[in-house]
């Protein structure tokens, strides 16, 4: 379903893979600090930090909402939603809180947020509503992951029992169970190894490492979430490139193609296929986006402060998603 | 280590990972038809089929030789040689036999054949050798995948049992161990499905199907032969795309990519780490050769049609290793 | 640690294995109707249903107590106390609710209740308190299945977040994580079955089932607390045996032999090593308690029927556990 | 299907679990050192070792034979046939050759070897042939381990490939695949360990062992014959048991009663299930048979050296198959 990640060098990186069966024409958004965020339970954001991610961009009436699906803001604080079906549950407004939409709840905090610890402050207030965008569009069962240039994450939960955040210690989310299980689940691997594995179970014997990478069997490789957060927690905590910008994006992708979703292999009947529909990687310190989508292994680059973000209308483009091959004869 | 695969659409791919922790600088290297090939044990082939893969070409005292680690030919003959250490037995020439040094292997059965029915018959003459290509270079311990553009495949092994020969109904290989033992494996994994779990433990319970992919629950992800053996099959073997070049091409990438190493995740002490060096894709049909680099995800492409395939001299360039990014703004 | 089952013939069953170090010196205890219970917060069970099961049984003072692991009553209500620990959390008493300290919560519901329907009734009053039994003895931590001879069976678990009751439809309880984790989890293996495995990887091929049994490949082995669950859930599901006494309570033996600890396979240092103590059954409908130990196999069996009900002093002997081989010559 | 495994403590033990969804009436058989084998391809054993096992005696026209499916004879060698279904292949007679029938193979080799190194001796010479021992009895297709009381241990293979005999370092044998293919995949569990298991994953985290024994997590638990191998070895070589005759034979019967096959667990179709018919131990220093079955939990003992070694006639008794409960009150 999806999978999202934290990786550190000399800067901080932030990302995820979507992974559905359908494509709602998400596009690359850019929110300038003057687009008006006006609130469903009153009020607005007139003025806030300028975002850059991907969303899907309904005009309604002539007006354009940016539904981000995850973003980053000029501070260098990133945010994913996660699909966490089942186990979401929304609140009615309340008095004496913030009641935000859920699909408000990205602008909301990447527009007043500088780090963490603002997160935390305005998360206090929060009370996040079961209010629809429209009709067509019922507030999505999510769950998020939010991070800053510090390389500290933190994860949101609106469940039956109310809201949760959790510190994050490994920077990985994917979707179902809820965190707290997925992070138990995570002591199973915890033996795993990148090096040759150590022979406990025949100290005596030769019992001979046949191939290289021995030390991980038991990793699970399957597209279940369970699977993927271990299989990316793994990936992830064993990563090594060099600090420079080019090889730690380069990393950042090969962890969360290592848990990409291929087409036709998952598949939900009628036809459908789940899939890994796009990969985005932020540099929270520079507010660079990179991604690449499942028809386009090349990485695309677009910088949030080559933009103006003094403008009060968004700017967006599709995606591309047409391989670009580098024809050499 | 090393993973190769075959996939077909309208036309026929094959293509490999290569994993090793260092690159001994190969290249993209055309072979033309009339490039002579000397052999170690006598005679030579002085006009053969066109070759195009990726080769390390050492220059000897100003002459240059292909030493191929995989490649098809003109005819759309693929083969690829992967590590298999402690399990290659190589012999001294003998007479009666075609004796070919195990690194004139891929020349010798792509030079001559159209189909795997010549190859067998060339098998059925050849006695593999321990000749070394140089002081420097000594014979690498391989097994092979051939394909021919009808998608049938094999695998040639030689072992301290003589050389064997099986036909691969799978389309995957990796490395150690034996052929037959990874194919005997695979039972255990037959049960994997890319739909949603049957309950056959409590039929009369609910027992959710909390997150998509569950229905692979068992399918290993660490960087093990065996393990990627398994994963490649799976992914292989529930791949779906349109017929069309680029759909065919993007998704045999994704297989191979499915089983890639990444950097950090096979640690073989001494700051070495095992990685996808390089992952290859040819179109038997066409003679279009694609690929990418760890360091590059865009794919790259070359036509050994659009060269001079009458000439006598190698042609060769270095891997495109530095990643082209598509900056947006 | 520990894992506890129901099994269902012609008459319901019930037991647990008893996973740990050392030996408390625990016994085969009868608790006849008017031993008198007094309540640490006040008040007594004077007269109650006569119990049978194993306690350690202190003597203090002169006054004995029975501190029962597990347990029936006369009723066929079982329970059974398994180790919880790091989750378990006892409250302070408070006004206004059955104040009933840990240790005395098997006699507490087992001296009134005939069925689950009245067990949820004691519970929904209960609060149940971190009082001592001595300094000697504290609280231990635990959680609890309960189960009537309907097979019914409910698993109650006091944490931080109050006392939480679930109906349990596997009839399987082990230890760590909460049962609401395990039974999830359980997921994850629906697609296990004593059949053949079915070949969704390669339709087209053939796979061989060169053993028996591999239906069921990807049920775990080892004695952690999720894999005995796992394991336990398999077994019991899949279990068959005629409906006589002999046969269901061999069968209910060999599931829960299925997840027995051997001696020096838990190792937890200092030459300590946790196996099965002991394994008991429980006839629900008859109240005949039957046990093995690890050091003898044989089946050992106690009738609450044909001892004294109406009186009021327990009756207690030494658990046999010195192998009893049937020497034929 | 079946496991066997060797132990050792003061003294060596060997025995094996036979699973099987149908019993044939095997019996407990003494066969005294002057009961005449005449051997199918001419020759005879009139004097020999005497042997004790578990046994079919078919008898035929007024003559009995004891088809053994394991034994062990007066000087400690130790035998078992386990199937081995479809790799097995047994010659037809040849010259120059001792030619025995698979199903004299046992007698032939316990009736004179004292230890390992004159088995090998005899297996030197032998053909081991496909001459069925009746028309109802056609050759059973097995391999077997052999063992002393030295505590080596052998397999031998009767393959398209020829006889083949490996050293056994484990001491443990299962079904297919073939030995060598179960060792190598041994590699694949080396890393398990009975103690608390190794950070290696996010060692600058915490990732609770919420249980004992995660330190075997990735142990198989299923019936399958690779699983029952890799179990059967972790459970045999982390076993600990005091050096007394009672401690040991309890800790040997605990290893074979891990890999037991439950009733209902292993579903052949047709209302058949294999099962554990029944589980034997052999002291080889004593020459004493324990044994449980699956419908008697107490274990049996049968001592060689009680009976009269120099008798020219078996001696046999059904194997006691009746739950042997010890009713205290």
């Amino acid at each position: 379903m999806c999978t999202a990640a934290t990786y550190q060098t000399k800067n901080t990186y932030f990302g995820r893979n979507l992974d559905y069966n359908i494509s709602y024409g998400e596009e690359v958004c850019i929110t300038p600090r003057n687009f008006p965020f006006t609130l469903r339970s009153g009020g607005s954001l007139e003025s806030h930090y300028a975002l850059i991610g991907i969303a899907y961009v309904p005009n309604e009436n002539g007006t354009e909402y940016p539904l981000y699906y995850d973003a980053v803001n000029e501070k260098g604080v990133g945010m994913a939603g996660l699909n966490f079906v089942d186990n979401t549950f929304y609140q009615d407004p309340v008095d004496g809180k913030d009641n935000i939409a859920s699909f408000e709840f990205i602008p909301w905090i990447l527009g007043q947020c500088t780090n963490l610890t603002e997160v935390k402050t305005l998360l206090s207030r929060i009370n996040l509503t079961n209010v629809t965008f429209s009709s067509e569009l019922p507030p999505a069962e999510l769950h998020w992951l939010i991070t800053d240039s510090s390389n500290a994450s933190i994860v949101v939960e609106s469940t039956a029992h109310g809201l949760k955040i959790y510190d994050n210690p490994i920077g990985i989310l994917t979707n179902n169970p809820p965190f707290e299980h997925q992070l138990l689940q995570l002591s199973n691997y915890q033996h795993l190894s990148a090096k040759e594995p150590v022979n406990n179970l025949a100290p005596k014997l030769s019992l001979p490492a046949y191939s290289r990478g021995m030390g991980a069997i038991g990793l699970p490789g399957d597209l279940s979430s369970e699977s993927r957060f271990a299989k990316a927690a793994f990936t992830k905590l064993n990563s090594l490139s060099t600090s420079d910008e080019l090889s730690s994006v380069n990393q950042f992708f090969h962890v969360l193609h290592s848990v990409e979703q291929q087409y036709g292999c998952c598949n939900l009947g009628d036809d459908q296929y789940e899939h890994t529909l796009y990969s985005s990687c932020y540099n929270l310190n520079e507010g660079i986006f990179y991604y690449t989508t499942y028809h386009n292994h090349q990485i695309s680059a677009i910088n949030l402060s080559k933009s103006n973000l003094e403008a009060a209308i968004l700017t967006h483009q599709p995606i591309i998603n047409t391989e670009q091959i580098n024809y050499l004869n």
